[in-house]
């Protein structure tokens, strides 16, 4: 799995906090640009779910272990779409 | 959005429940092989991770207040990655 950039870290977890406060459309409208700017960094499904579980330990306090669990459970079938997603950019790479 | 399967809910949930009861490698197991039924059914990674959020709903009782907030954010994200996934299914058809 890529390394996730600590800047796209930074900026997710910049995003939730703030939705988090405030549950704002602006923070809808940062998630949308946010999401454009995964797909240009070529970020898999897979990757964003998991920046995405980590944000929220990191910004969450005391998450039931239930949570937690789910999210392995999440993370293991988001494999397939990693794979998936690879494959598409191999596939888009050869088209150009 | 497609509907999700009925069928595949009621496979998430089952594999879910199991997960959170006794943390297994089987579950993993049931989790990889559902991934790939997935592909096979052409779900889009924003589907199933909507399709996370509705079962741990469903079957977490109590979840704090944060963690639905949380999951409305990167619901928002995947959108993305649910029209890259289309594209890449109008790119692989045309390939074939």
């Amino acid at each position: 799995m890529k390394k996730v950039d600590v800047s796209l870290h930074g900026m997710y977890k910049s995003i939730l906090e703030g939705y988090l406060l405030t549950s704002s459309e602006h923070s809808l409208y940062e998630a949308q640009k946010f999401s454009r700017e995964l797909i240009k960094e070529s970020l898999s499904p897979e990757e964003m779910v998991n920046l995405h579980v980590t944000v929220v330990q990191e910004l969450i306090p005391n998450l039931p272990n239930e949570v937690l669990v789910a999210n392995e459970l999440l993370l293991e079938v988001m494999v397939g779409y990693g794979l998936a997603y690879r494959e598409h950019q191999s596939l888009r790479d050869r088209q150009k």
